[in-house]
């Protein structure tokens, strides 16, 4: 009776122990789900449930990862200009995956400020799997086809006044399998800035966070990419940089999968601080009619080089199914072209122009 | 005595009689030198004695042609923005050749209005070569260089008023020796009208002048030339026209030389007439700010369409030597780009995309 009991009790207690267990781990990951859903600006393109079951997987872990960019960034951002707020778009990709555009425009501090997350997968035809790649490896393709997987956040930040420098960032992580069931993989990304004129604290401030967000995996990869990024931003028929660079590299396949993420990882979390501080000591700061057609001018290089020469910015456009609003959102509000501009010799606009054709070493 | 005085008189007579005759001729010719001079906007590039020297051959003759649709073309503007004035720089391109370029910026009627000349010839590579002609022909190179000649009139006109449209036109030449010394020539040319809102009876006036000018040539041309026009404008990743269209050509090579070089002749002389008729009816409407701010973001399409896909304005981009302030001499003063912008249903910002998106028949 007793011991019938005391089974029966136990049965009992275990089976309410187990509920119990089982209700806390649910509560555990709907706390979980519930501090991602305040961190993120909208759902994850694969649903937090997927993600959770694949938790282990480094897809899983970049998406997490850039929805977490995404969500710092922009609240970074509104902070600093409380009257104005992010519109959010969630879309849909018909061919797979989907994308969060996150856009604040016309604020009292930034002119125009985008911060898009995309996550898509599907079929690539071998020719477009060769142009993904800055290298051009060649992929070898079962029936002329590769099933992908690509995800970025990628952002692009134009304040109104001019002493505050536009940014931009972008980090991207891509999968290919090849017929044989080879996975390859690798990162690329960046960050850099385009100041109007020439801060040389802030040019300073911006590079040395970087460079300390690099020398933390490898001592090369600063020196390495920071002049990667400088060839990279060149706007050629103009002989000049689009700005005074940063961080840029593509290709990223080594040493291995887990420290290129811990890299990448350390990158994106470098963002808010190399450029948040930049905006706050200078969003307040007076400026001429002059020196806002100054950059406006400037604004204009910006757009030339993204049109003719940025490779994400071509890819997309020419890529069926992609979201233009989402890849045009880093053009600026405004912009401006004027015949034969030469700003005059010895001025604050001459100064950033030298800067532009012979970039500096901001670090040493 | 008498006889011989009547000889040596009238040898006398026979060498003033020449003289007074070279004397007439060289006056007859300074006459129309001057002549020219007042009607070019600076001396030709070829210089006025190289081109009477071989005044017959085609390359002379479309470079007169060139030079007299600038001055046509500047004057004609000058007389609608009395208060500004057209610089003209005159620059030569160290490999060959040289050009003049016409601006008139900030104006009270026109924002930017470009007249832009170029003659220029050298060697060209087989690479080169291919890409200039949009068909591609293959051409033999004689160790691997062809001389060539090109040379045209282009010109963007941005007014102001954003009832006024913007203008294109361009009239080129090519010539090019093949390794036996075959010579391949080709003309190629347009004239494109890209309104803020659609006015009707502007569309029509303008579409009607420039099929006369092609039905004095050949029926078949307008109805060939409009379609091409409305193929080639076209700004795939937005699935819009960049304007209403008009005429557009290219590797234009038969019947012959001649009647070919009467059609564009033709077409040249079209311009004015097409377009300023537009701008006299509207340069003084009122107009909002809302107005306003649609044609900047049109403005914007317009730097999209001539920095991602005119193939004058890559190309130009790409050749070395190239004069880089008259080829973006075509991008507008000012531009805008808002995210996802959408005009009302039913609007006059509606209806001018709806054409743009679908592209009509103005002329029946």
């Amino acid at each position: 009776g007793a011991l019938g009991g005391l089974g029966l009790g136990l049965g009992l207690w275990r089976r309410q122990q187990q509920a119990a267990m089982a209700a806390s781990e649910e509560d555990e990951e709907k706390k979980e789900e519930e501090e991602l859903r305040q961190r993120f600006m909208a759902p994850p393109v694969s649903g937090l449930r997927e993600l959770r079951r694949r938790r282990r997987e480094l897809r899983s872990r970049m998406e997490l990862l850039i929805m977490e960019t995404q969500g710092e960034v922009c609240r970074a951002l509104a902070a600093l200009d409380p009257g104005a707020s992010f519109a959010v778009d969630t879309w849909e990709r018909k061919e797979g995956g989907g994308g969060i555009s996150c856009v604040l425009q016309d604020g009292e501090v930034f002119e125009k400020a985008g911060v898009n997350v995309s996550v898509v997968s599907g079929l690539l035809s071998e020719e477009a799997a060769r142009q993904m790649r800055s290298r051009g490896k060649a992929l070898k393709a079962k029936d002329g086809k590769l099933p992908f997987c690509a995800m970025g956040v990628s952002s692009v930040i134009h304040p109104k006044n001019p002493h505050v420098p536009t940014m931009h960032f972008n980090y991207r992580y891509f999968e290919i399998e090849e017929a044989d069931g080879t996975k390859q993989w690798w990162f690329g990304g960046g960050t850099d800035l385009t100041p109007t004129y020439l801060n040389e604290e802030d040019a300073v401030h911006f590079h040395k966070t970087l460079k300390e967000a690099c020398d933390k995996h490898d001592l090369k990869l600063y020196p390495k990419y920071k002049k990667w990024c400088d060839d990279y931003f060149y706007i050629k028929h103009r002989g000049e940089r689009r700005g005074i660079g940063g961080i840029f590299f593509d290709d990223m396949d080594s040493p291995s999968k887990e420290e290129v993420f811990q890299f990448v990882k350390s990158c994106a979390k470098a963002v808010v601080p190399c450029y948040i501080p930049i905006v706050k000591r200078h969003c307040h700061d007076s400026f001429t009619p002059e020196e806002k057609q100054w950059q406006q001018l400037r604004r204009g290089r910006y757009v030339e080089f993204n049109l003719v020469y940025d490779r994400g910015t071509k890819f997309g456009l020419l890529t069926p199914g992609s979201r233009i609003e989402s890849i045009l959102m880093s053009l600026p509000l405004t912009a401006r072209w004027e015949y034969m501009h030469t700003p005059p010799e010895s001025s604050k606009e001459a100064e950033i122009l030298e800067v532009l054709r012979n970039p500096k070493d901001w670090v040493h």
